[in-house]
C-alpha cells in the first residue's frame, strides 16, 4: 500500500487559529446575544483602496478584450511590478527585479522556500513565533520529535520581556534562521545594530536567513530597518518576503514577493556553491503558475502616489488603534510590548495566569477574543497578541469592555 | 555553510518551453519580418466571458466597500464555489463539497500533492508526459539518476501509436499512478473500460492515481469519462485535478481545484491508515492561503446558465481549430492523433527525422512554433504537438503555410 510521508503524523491535528475558532464558537453557541470582537487573527478590516480597485477594473476589462486579453504570464511575475517593486521599496539597494519574485502570499513563499534545502538542515526560529516558519520543516522532516510545544531538532531563540524581545545569537550554529521584523506575534523590532548582529553572524557562520518583513509599512520610528538589505553583506546570505496583505489590505486579494539577491549561494555538497535564485526560480515555474495579472496590476498600482496615499491612511487608522488599544491594556495594569511598528500589541497576562487562562477571561468576560501567547510556543506562554486590524468603531468598543474588566 | 537540496542539482537547467523561446527568439532577430505564429505552449487566446468579466468587477466592488470586502477566506475555497463545482461537475457522484480544495493552479497543486507521500514512492508516469509531474518528483529526491532523458526510478509507461496511446499495467507495482486524460500533450483519451483497468488495479494493488484531467471541457465522444469518479472504486483510489485554465480562459486569472474524496487513504506507515483529505487540507492550510474572492467569484459564474453557454461558444472555436488543423497535418502525408476530445493534436514526423528536426523545419520553413515530442519524453520522439488554442485568423494563416510546405 502506498505510503503516507510520516511526517504529517508528527504535527498536532489542530492549527492554533483552528482551535481558537472552536473555542469561540462554543461561546456564540452559549451566548447567541453577545457581539463578539475579535482582536486574536490578524486580518484587515479596512476596504481596498480607490487606486487600487480603479486599477482592478481597468485590468479586468483587458481580460475582456482580445486585444488586451493576458493568459499564461511570468512565474516570476511581470516586469512592470518586479521593476515598481524595486524601484519603490529597494532604492538605493544592491536588488534588482531579476531578484524579485512575485507570488500569492508571503505565507506560500515561506512555507515553500525550506524546500532548496538540505533535510538535514538545522532550522532556528524565534520563540514564539509564526507556527508556518516550524509547520512546514515539521512536514519536510527538519523537526525531529515534538515534546510538549517544543520540537528537538529546531533551535529555538528565546524573545521575552527578560532579554526586551532581542533574540541571543544561538550557541550552536543553525543552517537556517527565521527571523520576522517588525515581530509577528510580539509586534516587537530590531534596531538597525541589532539586526547588523545577526547578518554578521550568518556571514561569519555561512548561515541563511530568511527574513519576514510582512509588516514593513507599520514601521514609524527611525533606526529600524526597513529592509535586510540595508545591512552590508546582507545580498549574501538573506532572503527577503514582503506582502501587500498588511501594507494595502491585500490578505483577500492575495500579492506577495520575495527577494533572491543573485549574490546569495549556498553549499552544493560537493565542494562548490550555488545560487539560490536560480533554484527558486526553477521551483516557481515547476510548481507555480505566477499571480493573476489582474492582482499584479492592483499590487502596482500601490506605488502610485495617489496609491501610497490612500495606503498611509488605512495604516494611521491601524495605527491610532494600536496607540488607544495599547493604552487601555496598560490602564489595566498590565505590561504592554509593540504595537508601535507594528499592528499587534503583545500583552503580558496577569502573574499568575496562563495565556489560554487570560484568553478565557477575556473571552467570557468581555467576549473579545485576543491569542494565546503559548500557541507561538513556549516563550509566548504569560502573553495574548491583540492585534489592531479591527475597525475603529470595534476597537474603541473594544476598550471600553477592557476598561469595564 | 548551508546545503542545498541536491535532488535540484539533479534537474536540467532548462526547461521544455524555456529551450523552445531561445530558439523562437534566434529566428526572431534573424527574420525580424516573418510573423510567428505559436502552435507550441498551450495557453489560450480568445479573451474571458462576458459572464465572468461582469462577475470579476461585481466583485472587485465589494472589496471596495467596507460593508461587503473580504479578508482571508478559507484556504480550502470559499464554500459558495465549492458547492457550484460539486452541483454542477460531481451531480450523482460520490463527491461532496467538503472534498474539494480550490487553488490558483492545476500546476501547483500536482507539482505540490507528492508532499503527501512517503519519500521512497515510486512513481509511474505516461511517455510522454507533462513535465511537471517528473520535475517535481526529481525535486524531492524519488526520480533516481537521470540518464538520457529518462530516470532511473521512475517507471515509464509508453503511450505511441504502436499501442493506439493505450498504457499497459506495469510489470512492477508503482506507489502513486499519474494519469492524465484527455491526454496533454497526445490529445487521446482513454474509453471507460480502458480507465477501468487502471482503476481497478489501483484497488488491487493499493496505488494512488493522480488524475490529471484538465482538459476535461474538450472531450466531445460518448463513451469517455469526464471524471475519473465515473468509475467504481475510483473515491478510494483517486485524487482528481481540474482547472478553470482551459475550461474558461483563466490561464491569466488562476484557479483550480483538487479533488479528494473522504475515503482516500494510505498506510500510515505503522499498520494502520489515513485519510488524505485532511493531510491535503493541513497542507494547505499551512502553506497556502487560499485563491483571490473575485477570482473565485469569477469561477462561480461560469457555472451559471450564461456562463456555461459563452465557454461553449469559445471552446467550439478551439474544437473548430483542432480539426482543420488536423485535416491540413492528414493533407501533409502525415499521422495525426488526438484533436477530437482535447485541444491537441499530436503528429507523427516524416520518417527519418527527429522531434527536433521537424520543430527546426516548421520553424524555419513556416514560422510555426510547434512543441518537439521528445520534449515530453522518450516515447514522445517522432511527434510533435500542436495546440487548437490560437486564434481562428492566426490558425486559419498556419493552416495556409502548412499546405504550402
Amino acid at each position: 500500500m502506498t505510503k503516507v510521508n510520516t511526517n504529517y503524523l508528527k504535527l498536532s491535528s489542530n492549527y492554533l487559529f483552528v482551535d481558537i475558532a472552536r473555542k469561540v464558537e462554543a461561546f456564540k453557541q452559549e451566548h447567541p446575544d453577545r457581539k463578539i470582537i475579535r482582536l486574536g487573527i490578524g486580518d484587515v478590516t479596512q476596504p481596498l483602496v480607490k487606486t487600487v480597485i480603479a486599477a482592478l477594473h481597468d485590468a479586468v476589462n483587458e481580460m475582456g478584450d482580445p486585444a488586451t486579453f493576458r493568459g499564461y504570464g511570468p512565474e516570476q511575475g511581470y516586469a512592470f511590478l518586479r521593476e515598481a517593486i524595486c524601484a519603490h521599496d529597494y532604492a538605493g539597494l544592491p536588488i534588482s527585479p531579476d531578484d524579485i519574485f512575485v507570488s500569492d502570499g508571503a505565507k506560500s513563499d515561506l512555507g515553500n522556500f525550506q524546500e532548496l534545502f538540505s533535510e538535514d538542515s538545522v532550522v532556528a526560529v524565534t520563540d514564539p513565533v509564526y507556527p508556518v516558519y516550524v509547520d512546514s520543516n515539521v512536514m519536510a522532516g527538519r523537526a525531529g520529535d515534538l515534546f510538549d510545544v517544543t520540537w528537538s531538532r529546531i533551535c529555538y531563540l528565546p524573545c521575552t520581556k527578560e532579554n526586551n524581545f532581542v533574540p541571543e545569537l544561538p550557541s550552536v550554529r543553525p543552517d537556517l534562521i527565521y527571523l520576522c521584523y517588525p515581530n509577528n506575534p510580539t509586534g516587537t523590532v530590531l534596531s538597525k545594530d541589532e539586526l547588523r548582529v545577526w547578518v554578521d553572524y550568518a556571514v561569519r557562520e555561512g548561515c541563511i536567513i530568511l527574513y519576514d518583513s510582512a509588516y514593513e509599512a507599520y514601521i514609524q520610528e527611525e533606526g529600524v530597518a526597513h529592509s535586510i538589505y540595508e545591512i552590508e553583506g546582507a545580498d549574501e546570505v538573506a532572503v527577503e518576503f514582503r506582502s501587500f496583505s498588511k501594507t494595502a489590505g491585500f490578505t483577500g486579494l492575495r500579492c506577495a514577493y520575495t527577494v533572491v539577491p543573485e549574490k546569495l549561494t549556498v553549499s552544493d555538497g560537493r565542494g562548490g556553491k550555488v545560487g539560490l535564485r536560480n533554484l527558486w526560480n526553477r521551483r516557481q515555474s515547476t510548481k507555480y503558475n505566477g499571480c493573476p495579472y489582474i492582482v499584479q496590476r492592483a499590487a502596482c498600482a500601490v506605488y502610485t502616489e495617489a496609491g501610497q496615499r490612500e495606503i498611509a491612511e488605512t495604516i494611521a487608522i491601524y495605527h491610532e488603534n494600536a496607540r488607544k488599544l495599547s493604552e487601555a491594556v496598560k490602564g489595566m495594569g498590565l505590561s504592554v510590548f509593540g504595537g508601535v511598528n507594528a499592528p499587534y500589541i503583545w500583552v503580558g497576562v496577569p502573574d499568575g495566569q496562563t495565556s489560554w487562562d487570560f484568553f478565557n477571561h477575556l473571552l467570557t468576560d468581555a467576549a473579545l477574543v485576543c491569542t494565546p501567547g503559548v500557541g507561538f510556543g513556549k516563550s509566548g506562554e504569560g502573553y495574548v497578541r491583540l492585534t489592531a486590524f479591527g475597525s475603529p468603531k470595534d476597537t474603541e468598543e473594544a476598550i471600553e469592555r477592557l476598561r469595564q474588566l
